[in-house]
């Protein structure tokens, strides 16, 4: 996971003098090379390529259709250097699609909106959440969506729909496209909210059953699981509800009631997510409590052994002394009396424990 | 209850990849069959119908009286898209009424107003809570509501006041309606903290008297059950002030003034629902304190017990040596000496912790 | 008190189902017969009147000088309802007035002024603090107020002032009344957090000498109780300075100037409370490790003992062994020795323990 | 120091049931007999003049030269009740400046505006800050000020700029002197932060080498002075804020700059006082820790002793058992191999812990 | 460090009682001699001196090309007086440049802006950081920035670029020049966070490994540490953000852009920062756990210890009670039988202790 302390920053210091707009990958390079995908559709017709360079998508500038350019892996920088020229745009937006520890933003540039994402990732079994940054350029009539080419395509269902003239994807324009795009990143943070569920409620129950301090680590792992998505999310929020109310001419009203849609999935995966930090946090106050409780048993314990083998051993010692005269010594029954006083003293105590519910 | 992790997010999955406006029913099946009602009325008559088919809804469409269809089961998806064409309503519309994990909200579709609201359900003498997503579809002169179907129906008493002409509730508009049943919703939110109320007092008695781990269980239980309303009712205060301030031309001024009614009911259950979870926070803190408390307690027994026999155990020891010189052993009275001296520092030590107040 | 959980509620669902508008009285009934005190004065003149019915008050409206009716008791519903008719009041403004678990709030109905507040109720030695739910409604010339009817009047200094015609009470119109009213309600609240305050401070000198478990259950009651004064005066500060600010014809710019006199002494008793909350909070802390302190005591005065007596059993016990060869048992004065050998270990154990600061 | 509970409040109720305006004096009485000093100057002018009593300040109204009357000792509320006759101040003005428990605020009375501050006093050697309440007064060409009237005169450099045509106090107007008396004011409040931070400074020393339950009480008297200054200072910001940002005629726009440096001043204290308050509670932190850490030492100890003494303890009790065969009893070096065995363990327990790093 | 207590505000006293705009050192001297650089330049030209005294900048005033004065060094007050004339400095500007515990602010004074921002240095393997005051004024084309003087110069690369005719920064006005300064700031701090990160890092194995107390003070040190820095960046984003959207003439459109860009970086870094505190909070909460586990360790084994023990010690003072008549002491075999059942007592309690999961 990228929030672990030092890593998430480490890179960022090699720009660090470089004047702004200075293309620079920071992150991890996921994919060998860049793969650089186009639909474009209208209406009538659907067309899906795959290139190798950049050069080939340039015809698509002019075409009156749909274009969708898709890039999977962006450490190749000169690649969308030439691609940024061919589509006019800003260097600080080509600087922020390289850099991928930007918070999650939409940046209304008068002819296009620059608009970036935090895709999550939740590997199988294992417990570790990891990010991948999506960055969406919406012009009139062309959108240019950039992976990191973490494996595992979100946006397949979204292409299968464009396909197959499913739904309206294919009636309305550019600005549902994105509006897809960003649906198809919110649904799948349910997925991932989903596996942190199950571990929650794993984790709880072996609270219950057999508290260690493994499952103190687990919680904390937890905790700092949900900072690290609360960080991902909570500004999405604010860029879907600025998309929705913003006037920029490039988002319809048409798409306007749908980006309210997802607005509203946001606003509920922010709400698990809050719900989850409560409950983890709950977890932490029980395990500290069982704690102090078995402490308490173990106490407990402690004192009763003592409280009943203390005064014995006082007595047995008592009657080891070797004074001369010591006229309980002689008696015939001194040695069986001592044993039922012993024994007495023993179940009173028991008797007195029980009637304190230590036992 | 539905708030269990991995359980709320579990089916929502179930969607992922679907276009946006696909009808799938998210959540669990309550009823067997969809029941539908209808009642029409206004001024001067009243009718009160059932049906099985969508179909026969449809000649209510064109009537200039006012239509309630009260939808019980949302799961039969062919049912609600019949009436959702019927009566015109946004595909976002039918997806969310069957996506019972909905947020409490409102969104005004120029025609038609659409809010979502949270019934909640306490169960006898059980602590659980359960929620009931209500839909309410507000149009010119028809309103629209759907159910999940729980048993006990908490809209029976606006259907009897429409029946008997009681109160000002044919006099009114379809506004008026939708007011009542929010209106039903929140009063029935006084009953639910009711029941939370009785069960903090029970569990207050529990902890001043003999708390136990499954007390804690049973604040923390509270505690998270605090999280869950809070989530059903926080929104819903929104919802509300847009309604009774909204521009909407469907809700008259004469409305107005009861939706600040119901508004102020909602703070006052959100406020009521504050209170209890800082009682219930405060109830945690006591009873971490009276762990403490008794921790405390089993190490002073521990020490006096330690503190009176081990000196006595010691100087029994020390009669028990076997040194062939050991002038005390001669003594006649030596033996009863030393049971003096060993009752005096008994003695001595209990002063000791009573004026030390532990005991 | 009021705040009980349970008790605050239980009576709000007798009144589920009713259609807006019931009039059921909720709360407990604090008088046996409801009293209206009539007075009506201005600049010149003064009268003041008793009634049993409220057919007598009719008169009063339409009387230029201005009328103040004080009703006692509000558990009458039949009376308030004849009131209601006479000054047309709202059928929604009726039920608050019998409602007795309002927020303090301000209505503005056009041809009045609806304000709720809440009167505290301190009891002499008692700790337990009490409300009673005032409602004021605000005409062109006249004021009604409503209260629960508690023993202890605190508008009888208005009564005089307006009497004595001391200070401008009988020069300014209705809202100057109104502003009284306010203004003793306040005053009154000083007194209560006097009370409190003299409780905060003999509970802390108590933490510093003797804390014990009742005084952690007195903290948490102070605790709550502030949970509870917060809730009741909070949202007075809105009411004022909606007052202050607001547009209504009723209230003149006078009148203004001492509201927001007023509206500062409300922030100066909040930010009393405030300061309260913090200082209990502190106690609870000084509390909780004064526990931990004493705990720490007893674990060495535990350890001390042990730590002497346990080498010291162990020697005695050595030299109890019956060996066949123990040279030293021989010894002429083996015995003293020993004795020697054991004090020194005990006095050099006593030297360390004081060096560690233990003793 | 007057935030002590109970004080704060206990003279407040004696105005409880006085017309708004009744000039009632709520503090300590700090001097002896209230002084007027009159200073009256303009660019070419300066002349410094004390008075018994108020008439004398009368002619100065119409003066064209700016007057700074300064009031020592608010106790003689007749002096106060002509002065204000004099200037026509409002009764709630005259009320306020009487009542020294105000929060700091800013009132704009048309013809002039009311300011009031908190000075604070450290005392020296002394942990306690005490506060004043000084209230200002400006006017077209005149500033009225009121302190309490205890030692220390903060405003003494003001006046020595007057006298000394230092900077541009004298060309500047009434409003440029009511600046530089609040820049006095939050001066010296760095001075007592100053006093404050040595004392977290020492404290923490102590925390480091030796925390007692005297370091806990002293950490909780900090906590409480730092709410306690708070709430002095907080509200200030507000008053200087609206001050500098105001539309009163009474400011002018040069004395707006210098107001917004005293702004800064301000927030930077208030930044300095949160600073401060996050210390202390990492102080309390450590503190608790550091008990946890030596209860922990304690039972560390305990257990040595207890594990290493009681199998020895054992070891002996069994040869000292009086069977009639023990064939150990009979060995030659019996007594000397049990020793050896004896010293054993107690080597191989040290070892172990030594291990365990419990030693 | 400065924010250690006292020291921040120590020498911030001497200034008391001064008159506003009085030039007066606060701080600590950080070099030996004042150093004046000027770099002139145009998109044609560009040159770079170096001077002692400052009435060698004056010729630059009336200079068309960007003049950027850069002063390292601000004790030498005479010097920094000459050169506040020369561009018409206020004297509250002077005043806060030359103190250096100024929190990050922008104020506009028409002709140019004055901003105040902390440049962070991370001393090499050390754990504090330290700040330097950075002071910008902004002409029309003219850039005048304040450095304490601290080693190390984060303004090279900009000084590089202006020189190598690099990116836009000659073609840009003085406005650009200052949003390099406050960008060359802003990614310093991703440096400085860096450094904290494997900080933190490496405490977090620690705390894994081995907690000592040492690691409890370093966690507090860190804490106090992201106090610190949140004092230091958190004003920036405003500072930013107003210098953004401002209206002032000063900043032209296209530079704007650019200061969106920085505004991202400087939320990423508060961003990091809140991150970072909720770690070290986390981390704080699995030390205070670890310490309760091991006490919790420490009492298991004391128990176990006692629990084996305790009885046998006494059954071996049993049989060494002197009584004339224990039939046990006659057998044969009785010292091998009570060994035998001593062995068994000890492995059943094992064994108990075993399944309690306390071994």
């Amino acid at each position: 996971m990228q929030h672990r302390a030092g890593k998430t920053v480490r890179k960022r210091s090699q720009k660090s003098g470089l004047p702004p707009g200075s293309l620079v990958h920071i992150g991890v390079q996921r994919v060998e090379k860049t793969k650089i995908t186009v639909i474009s559709y209208d209406e009538t017709q659907f067309t899906e390529q795959s290139f190798d360079s950049v050069e080939a998508c340039i015809p698509f500038r002019e075409s009156p259709a749909i274009t969708w350019i898709n890039i999977d892996g962006i450490h190749q920088t000169d690649i969308l250097e030439k691609l940024g020229a061919c589509y006019d745009l800003h260097p600080l937006v080509m600087e922020d699609i390289l850099n991928t520890e930007q918070r999650p933003k939409v940046e209304n540039y008068d002819d296009y909106l620059y608009i970036v994402m935090k895709m999550l990732h939740a590997g199988g079994t294992d417990v570790e959440v990891s990010t991948e940054q999506i960055s969406l350029v919406l012009g009139r009539n062309h959108v240019i969506s950039f992976q990191e080419g973490i494996e595992g395509d979100v946006f397949g269902h979204v292409r299968e729909r464009l396909r197959s003239e499913q739904g309206k994807a294919r009636k309305l324009g550019a600005d549902y496209l994105v509006y897809s795009l960003i649906d198809a990143v919110v649904d799948n943070y349910f997925l991932v909210l989903e596996t942190l569920g199950e571990q929650i409620e794993s984790l709880e129950e072996k609270l219950v059953t057999s508290p260690t301090s493994e499952t103190l680590r687990a919680i904390h792992y937890l905790k700092r699981e949900m900072i690290f998505l609360r960080k991902s999310v909570w500004p999405l929020r604010e860029v879907i509800s600025s998309l929705q109310r913003g006037d920029s001419p490039l988002v319809q009203d048409a798409t306007r009631l749908y980006l309210r849609d997802v607005y509203d999935h946001t606003v509920q995966v922010i709400d698990t997510i809050e719900t989850y930090r409560d409950m983890v946090s709950g977890m932490l106050d029980i395990y500290l409590s069982s704690v102090s409780n078995r402490l308490n048993a173990v106490m407990k314990m402690l004192t009763i052994i003592a409280t009943i083998f203390m005064p014995l051993t006082f007595i047995a010692g008592v009657y080891g002394m070797n004074f001369k005269y010591m006229p309980e010594l002689e008696w015939r029954y001194g040695y069986f009396l001592i044993w039922t006083v012993m024994i007495l003293i023993g179940v009173f105590m028991l008797i007195y424990f029980r009637k304190k519910k230590w036992l």
